[in-house]
């Protein structure tokens, strides 16, 4: 231990072959928290159960002093407190949130980081101003590019000590569809502290990184933002020294509401012989879902499922369905999304070093006892 | 895999020397969560921050058929339905819980179950009807010495079949101090899906596992209960052959809201030197309590914090606060809870098989940078 920040905080890494999760990574999935996938049976998600992933401490706040400004490259500086937002006409979009790191601790080797099995999403009705109205008052100056966002939340990552900060791309911040939020409600009630109370962003379709809680500042830049978020973190790369690409809009996942019920510790599943029925949630950041197919033997086969529609709720997950006979034996269920683009999720797995926006097709084991 | 439920079940083990964190395990912390440290500044804990740990799953539920059942030997069996058990005076009560396995992926050897760190605790206002109401409404028959309760969520565990189901002695479950309440609302509002919605048990000063969620039936019997959560799990003992002793109600714990602020990955703490204010909660099942001591030397010596009244709330943790004056360097934070019966915290972890009711002092490492 030197004395200086370095002396606390590693460096980026890949776990070693047949290594265990650290303490560390320990230390993280106790904090931060996924959706039980039984939670997948409701649509919009109950509060407490939504993924929750905090980068430093949750802020203490006392909302009665917050403000947000947008300043920068605008024309007039705006300083809005929480009665000022709630004064514009509010508006409620429901959203399905993923933390890009879903799934790293599937993946070999393993990126050492928050150790995502498949669980990290949630949705929620997120009400507030949409992001456009504020910067349309603000008055963007020509030569604009990016909207910067700062939040409360302070700590020290790979020796940078820095508040939470992320950008967008001008067009997507002044964007309609999706309508980016500066949201003061989560499911009707003001914004629970771990989801960034008194007010965060909402950018539907993109990955959680760019949803900033505790949000303190907008400014506006006329060059893109090279901060530790934007450029070192949150970038696809296959090795540490290339620059990578960013991460954005969410990749398709479908999930399956596991069935039957538990062993404790295994969590393998257990259902009996007969009619049961295989259902769970499908979504892109991209695209709406098209297809949901489900296999019950490990993907060698796949069947198509129902698929509820999402023309009310663009940027939430659908709901997807079939029946399937069990008979005793063990089985591995899977299942996999594709969006009218045409996007869908791979068999083998992607790999990045941060495991970022990897949608490896999931796998359930069940085993049907005997009657 | 066999075709039985043991193929999916395995026995009770203590992880190997150096055997990092199992899959498995990490599938337990990704559903299961603890109170982020720093949650520690509120008085009543927010939803969501809770600490929650489920066995099986969180039962699909619809209120609008439960019914809570009083029977065995009782005189009048009782079937209550949620508009049934709010027509009784609700009684409200500050309750602090800590999940029975609270610090044990911090023992060594670790016993493999839920990894808890030391996060895994919580306090709400839980309302709703006092037991013993209940069961003098029904009538306790002469010869009755314990009073089984049975959750609505149902798997496998050890290879045994189970619905959730544990028992309090009847001198407890009929006792005014503390008083067990059949709870319908957590922090004034309808219990959350992951914490017992409709209903639930809550014992003050027990651990978790005596609070029964998705209450269905409240049996009366007349010879101890012997079920798998009382007779197999939540036993205190050092060999796997022996019957053990029952986990019961709370050991004294403090712990600290981590001063500064975090690396995301280390989680280690850096402070700026100057004045820091160290606080934190400390409670204990079997009496309040009287008395927290710091020490900033890793436990080489201690300082006695100020810390609040319980009076009002005596099953609720305790406020305690003591200022440090940091200087640049590395420390080892600790802090230790004492109650007015005298119990404490030991400086060298206690074991057992199941690493229950373990309460090793805290220990948090600070950097203090130059400035």
């Amino acid at each position: 231990m030197d004395g200086s920040l370095q002396s606390v905080s590693g460096p980026g890494r890949v776990a070693d072959p047949g290594e265990g999760i650290s303490t560390q990574e320990l230390a993280l999935a106790a904090r931060n928290h996924g959706l039980p996938l039984e939670g997948l049976r409701y649509d919009v998600t109950p509060p407490g159960l939504h993924y929750v992933l905090v980068h430093y401490d949750i802020p203490a706040v006392d909302a009665t002093g917050w403000e947000l400004t947008v300043d920068g490259l605008v024309r007039t500086p705006l300083a809005l407190d929480i009665a000022a937002l709630r004064s514009y006409p509010a508006v409620t979009h429901r959203v399905t949130m993923e933390c890009a790191g879903n799934g790293r601790a599937l993946l070999s080797p393993r990126p050492v980081s928050q150790p995502w099995l498949v669980e990290a999403v949630g949705t929620a009705e997120w009400t507030g101003v949409p992001l456009r109205i504020l910067l349309d008052e603000a008055g963007v100056e020509p030569g604009a590019v990016e909207a910067v966002f700062t939040g409360a939340d302070h700590g020290v990552e790979r020796g940078v000590e820095q508040d939470y900060r992320r950008s967008l791309p001008l067009d997507v911040a002044l964007g309609d569809f999706p309508e980016v939020l500066v949201a003061y409600a989560m499911n009707g009630e003001p914004l629970p502290p771990q989801h960034g109370y008194p007010i965060r962003l909402v950018v539907p379709g993109w990955y959680g990184m760019a949803q900033v809680k505790w949000l303190r500042e907008v400014t506006v830049v006329d060059a893109p933002f090279t901060g530790f978020q934007q450029s070192v973190a949150y970038r696809i790369r296959q090795s540490a020294d290339e620059p990578g690409e960013p991460v954005t809009r969410i990749a398709p996942r479908a999930l399956m509401a596991p069935p039957g019920f538990p062993d404790f510790m295994s969590r393998h599943r257990v259902v009996r012989p007969g009619l049961v029925a295989l259902e769970g949630r499908a979504w892109s950041g991209w695209a709406p879902v098209e297809r949901v197919e489900v296999s019950t033997d490990g993907g060698g086969t796949w069947t198509d499922a129902d698929v509820g529609r999402q023309a009310r709720h663009p940027w939430a997950w659908a709901g997807w369905r079939v029946l399937w006979t069990a008979t005793p034996g063990s089985y591995v269920l899977a299942v996999r999304a594709t969006d009218v683009d045409g996007r869908t999720q791979p068999l083998e797995q992607p790999w990045n070093r941060g495991g970022f926006a990897n949608n490896l097709v999931q796998r359930v084991p069940v085993l049907c006892v005997s009657p």
